[in-house]
């Protein structure tokens, strides 16, 4: 029995690292089986379950039988919900028939990126970012390029910044907003910007919505106001607090359905069944009205977290408006992050995510807060990180 | 608005073909729009709905609010109850720690091929096969090999078609059984030969056993009793009836287990949560009652439909062992397979899948049926095939 690695590994496993939130998450879990009370602010995953009456959606169709496989672009009822929903929210028309139900946000960025990223093609997006898309475009041997953003452009790429950066191998340029590990968001007219200039260069914009919704002080918005030519890839995990569901969806304009649908049926079959039953209600008046609770909770959190983390001498040049994150600057507190991050956890039991999981531009200058805990919790949290300052 | 493709689809694409299956189930559905009673024999999910202490643990499951995110590789209850299913069933240990719990089938195949197959590393596979197998080698810039097989070899590969086969190229070879869309199965010591083969060349071995456990002449087996150096594939959609559940296995030896860890965050973050939890019910004894019962129905319709559609004029020079499929060959009645599907689902309203969804190999010759309907449809299906030969 050889439980070794006697076939080496593919190329790509070299380029995908693993999230070093993971490897904490564990440390974390480990002192707690010890004893030890952590402060969790590292974790991507909203606190709160299900809203009840998406599960009650959930209890009900495994009461029907929904359990057999539904068409790989998704139930027609949820697709239409969905279009619905673009209507009712920002008075867009979005046909049932451009949206793709999905195994996540991550089958859906899946699904978009294979239809179109050749071996070779250049993908845009920021640094920092969320580690998973470059993956995903390794993976399909696209070349992630990096192009680093700070404070300047709201942690987010600018159309100038693209035009110069653009190549003749540039295929498509991503945009998430708001943005993980940032919490900042794009405006419609920064939006249309870079659309133009992508659209002039015959590429593809795909711009990561999957915390839509999760906005504190300017209105929910949806980068298809600025132009139905792109895609789109959102999710239910967040804003609709259905992680453990795995179920996201793609919108894109109607020549690429064919595409995903074939793609669809190849790579995963379909979405979970339940999962797209119980999402059906996430559209209701009483499910919004838990999530729209949830997301003032949020906000109130954001609210504490934000100047209390400022008079502890981190800096936010850019005020974070969206997601449930802080990325905060610490070089005023500590010449590098990872070691921050780890004595936080090692000294004090905090744990944050360093910068170093979001890309290579200046991740030691950087700590991702998650307020995905507590109100009260949060304080326990800043009181431990005040203490520890003091004696650092 | 452009809906159109203004930016054209990556190459990949022209090679990864719709399967021809769903087009003719897209006009089976529109004949039963207009009123035509349609017999289904091209469906390939168990027509039983999910045993009921399944779905009773996912309702308990959700009343105990299970719906967050796992671990990327499943609940270690679950690894838990896979590996000790291994134990009971086949007398063999196969350790948590080396069970991947995957969004389906769908999801291992993907994460094992893609920390294996480089791009331009070729996989070697039998032609008919499952044709997700060879889209999504062609998703990761592998090099899927279609190696014809014929009833000489029970329409699977052999040792010395591999060794003959094989170049310096070839990383990986894929084995199914019991087979899609043959129902053919492996003997151990052919898979025994099939492994030294590839051993001795350092490649990976990759067994589909999706079709594990409905079987009908001889007990389930795995391939892991040659050897606990290659790596199965598995799901809880056919034996277990779990389909719209997305939930499947890998298990490989332990070495490789870190990169697909990594790989699986990246790739989906972990499998549905609900889906792990109630699959857990999937080993208790009132489950397996129901499925051993259903395993039974599945023998009764198969001795049912072979004999007779043996008495209608198609062969099938090697009995289906496993699986819920007969691969019949229709070279005496038709010259041609996929006009004769298209006529017995015209002129009949019998569906049945033609030869070409399944590869390259002599697909003009041959009809797979597959008995996931009653067998009361079963008969019908027969009388109207029967009916349509006297006619054609």
């Amino acid at each position: 029995m050889n439980q070794g690695v006697r076939v080496r590994l593919a190329e790509r496993m070299a380029r995908i690292r693993p999230f070093y939130v993971m490897d904490l998450l564990a440390r974390a879990r480990a002192l707690e089986a010890k004893g030890v009370d952590v402060v969790h602010m590292e974790i991507g995953e909203p606190d709160f379950p299900t809203a009840a009456p998406i599960v009650e959606a959930g209890r009900r169709a495994l009461g029907e039988g929904r359990t057999r496989y539904t068409p790989s672009l998704g139930l027609s009822e949820l697709r239409r919900a969905i279009s619905d929903d673009y209507r009712q929210r920002f008075g867009l028309e979005v046909g049932p028939e451009r949206v793709a139900v999905t195994p996540g946000a991550s089958g859906a960025l899946h699904l978009v990126l294979a239809i179109l990223v050749d071996p070779g093609d250049e993908v845009l997006m920021a640094d920092p970012t969320y580690p998973c898309n470059r993956h995903l475009v390794e993976l399909l041997g696209g070349v992630p390029r990096l192009l680093p953003v700070g404070p300047d452009t709201g942690y987010q790429l600018s159309a100038e910044q693209i035009a110069a950066a653009w190549t003749p191998r540039t295929r498509v340029v991503m945009l998430a907003s708001p943005s993980n590990p940032t919490g900042t968001i794009l405006s419609p007219p920064a939006i249309g910007a870079l659309h133009r200039v992508v659209q002039e260069r015959a590429g593809a914009l795909v711009v990561d919505e999957i915390y839509q919704g999760l906005v504190y002080e300017v209105p929910a918005s949806t980068s298809l106001a600025c132009s139905q030519d792109l895609f789109v890839i959102n999710s239910f995990s967040k804003y609709f607090g259905m992680t453990g569901w795995r179920l996201g969806w793609a919108v894109a304009p109607l020549g690429y359905m064919e595409a995903l649908d074939r793609l669809a049926q190849n790579l995963y079959l379909a979405a979970p069944t339940l999962s797209q039953w119980a999402a059906l209600a996430a559209f209701t008046p009483e499910a919004g009205e838990i999530l729209e609770g949830r997301r003032l909770r949020f906000q109130e959190r954001r609210d504490f977290l934000l100047p209390a983390l400022e008079r502890l001498g981190f800096a936010f040049p850019v005020r974070p408006q969206g997601a449930f994150y802080l990325y905060g600057r610490c070089d005023a507190l500590a010449p590098d992050s990872d070691r921050l991050a780890e004595a936080l956890l090692e000294r004090r039991a905090v744990a944050v995510t360093p910068g170093r999981d979001f890309g290579h531009h200046e991740p030691e200058r950087y700590l991702r807060f998650a307020y995905t805990t507590d109100l009260g919790r949060l304080q326990e949290g800043v009181e431990r990180i005040r203490r520890f300052l003091g004696s650092w």
